[in-house]
């Protein structure tokens, strides 16, 4: 069985750097890309992109809202027409950054608020599956599990990758601990090869409350920007390797 | 014969216009489209491509350097591998949204200061025209006669042609008269219709000061941001067809 | 008895214009200046100072939020830190523009989505009227009637002056129709003539509906993105001098 | 006889940071605060000039191009009205910010590209310095020795302190060898403290090709950025300390 373990990469800006981008694509199978919106330019992406070519990565866009002030992170009242827009517009220029570097995108992972916009809301969710389907209708929609992004881009036609996210504490509802609550990030790594280990072995997360709720992913998230992100992940991929498992990107997994 | 009559078009960012685009095109055979650097944003884009789609307008990517406030006219400091990646991030962008509407992009024309930086420099230029080829092979360069442009993109296996600028005076050198001196921009339709004329039948543009000079361009540009800019344009078709000839997007042109 | 004319003015961006600027501050009393977070730059901002000072009139701070893409008209999440030091910025942004060219800066009157968000929020409200008393507390608040901003800026020490908004459709409860909705925006120079007379003379402003409410003013705006709103405001101004009123900046009012 | 020990500090923007700000205002006397424009926000900034008060730096404005994207560090063709308009802008944001926390600004000091555009231009400086004064003309002017940001400040009556740059080498002409030439900047601690003795001594420098030059200064600059800032700093005041000299803000000076 395979699993994609992925990150957010190129969330820097200029000379802005958040994360040690060199060591997390040492270990990672996917990328997903920041485009220009809320973090990431356009030479970022290309040294990205190159790297992610040298060493086979899969290459996603990552599209978040236009606030590179507030990193994505700060809900703001788009239009569906302006979200649609702004998705095309990001996947767009990596895609055209990736052909000149000649190399495919193959997934495509919402950044933060541009997310939570359309996890809850099926008629933009619809709307976003349907613009990604009219772009690139190979790209993979990865997102959390049972939620309108993942519906919708099955009703559309696309593939689908569920994602556990290695870093963040889980409620019983199978939603995050929001950012802010004690005990929302994981920081260890032994926590985290812990818990990847039940989820590979036995399919199943821990709840921050120690309730055990069902998991169904086969890609694996660590948030760059947690401290300790490289070494995160590196535990990820040991644990998920250790028990016989083979980490790649998603495009490459049997339908 | 054929000619392009052309303009950049979509150069207003969000709520903010500097021109009469829908009256333009009304007129025009082929749209340079803002790409969000200079002007543009994702959403006047989109509207762009649709009525371009809808009038089988040549749809063209207008890349500009990174500034909004100075509409792209500044010279700015990027280095080679900026201009490379920030035209790539552009013309995908474009791409993009052309693709999710259904629309091919068909040629390439530089904004302001990013294709003065390409026009004297042939490193660049070949940098550039390199990078357009690796995105899009079929794509028309869009520039003056007679510069690195026009020669790098024909050296990368590009298309070009070759645009007489209606609305701006010329010096003896086939250089146009800069902004700011007297007399650098036409105003008057009859004045633009004129030379026109003189372009279409035997090949040739009267200079500011009243020398005669070839002319070797099938593309006739009138910028949208020139006050009445709808007008001169009308005025440009209408003297194209009177001598016969046929107004229509460069892709089409015989080879 | 004397009412100030105003309107929000600067509000371009670089090259961008969203209004004849010029024709309005022949006509009004005191401008409320962009301050470059949804619209207006330095060198507008510049250009508009030099231009009250020439004519006398009120010069105000128009802080927005950060979105120069949606004209600061869209919701942001904000914190209530971010949006103290927002509005500290623009203001002094403003004063240090003004200060350079000797002359004062007189009052404030917040933009849009900044206002909307102000206007229902006392904690916010408060935390931001004591901002501007710290920064300079000559300056007079200008908002509606009745809510949180004005009461925050009372509670303050702030003098305040309240706007009727005469281009802009009224319900019983004294807000404003949102535009969008038939009818929102008038267009009309005699149906503002006719509104604004019965404001100067009875003290009450006629509802889309038909009603007679109370309107406590002093101030009248006219928005300067309202087509013809410089004829609007001439409208405004012949009224209001037609009953023997004086059109002054509000900082020249008797307390 | 005093020093004034300062580092350019708030050069983050929203989530990005650039150097240990926190460290560094634990050794420095002085900060130079971007202001937004190639770094900095106003919420970076109230957060800086809270930690000035509480420490009692001297706080400086440190306006920069508005280029974010590019740190500053990137030429841009701005006008002398456009540069002169971005420093009141700037320099008012952060006076706004400060009003509201009740610290004053007392000094300026101009970022990278910005100050390179004034340094050899007296034109330029001349008017930058007319504006400074008019805004508030008790602030000290920071800048490397005999340029015409100097000359042209004490033309226009204002207080100027000279910089001795502690992390970069120096040319024989009194000018720094440019960052990218080997040995441009200094890493270690013991190399900058050896400096800054014979600095303190003897009023000279050593030049990356070991030659003595003069340096009349009285402030010492260490760059935010560079690895290891907050140690060389504390190198410099350690080893100014170590003389007998006082580390203090350049306002205290005697005149």
């Amino acid at each position: 069985v395979k699993f994609d373990i992925n990150s957010d990469i190129g969330e820097g800006y200029g000379r802005f750097v958040v994360a040690d981008d060199a060591a997390l694509m040492e270990v990672v199978s996917s990328v997903n890309v920041a485009c220009g919106f809320h973090a990431g330019d356009p030479t970022i992406m290309a040294n990205t992109v190159r790297t992610a070519k040298a060493k086979g990565l899969g290459l996603g866009a990552h599209p978040g809202l236009p606030d590179v002030l507030g990193f994505g992170r700060r809900e703001m009242a788009l239009s569906t027409a302006e979200m649609e827009n702004a998705l095309n517009y990001q996947l767009g220029a990596l895609k055209g950054i990736a052909a000149a570097a000649g190399y495919p995108v193959t997934h495509i992972s919402y950044h933060a608020a541009f997310g939570n916009m359309a996890t809850g809301n099926r008629e933009l969710a619809d709307v976003l599956s349907r613009a990604i389907r009219a772009v690139d209708r190979d790209l993979v929609v990865y997102s959390m599990p049972d939620n309108e992004v993942e519906r919708s881009a099955r009703a559309a036609g696309l593939r689908t990758m569920q994602l556990l996210i290695a870093d963040r504490a889980y409620r019983e509802d199978g939603t995050l601990v929001p950012r802010g609550v004690a005990g929302a990030v994981l920081h260890s790594s032994e926590d985290v090869a812990q818990r990847v280990r039940r989820f590979v072995e036995d399919g199943v997360v821990i709840t921050i409350e120690g309730r055990t709720i069902p998991m169904r992913a086969r890609g694996i998230l660590v948030h760059s920007d947690t401290p300790g992100s490289a070494d995160l992940a590196r535990a990820v991929r040991q644990t998920v390797e250790a028990v016989g498992a083979t980490v790649a990107p998603a495009y490459t997994f049997a339908e």
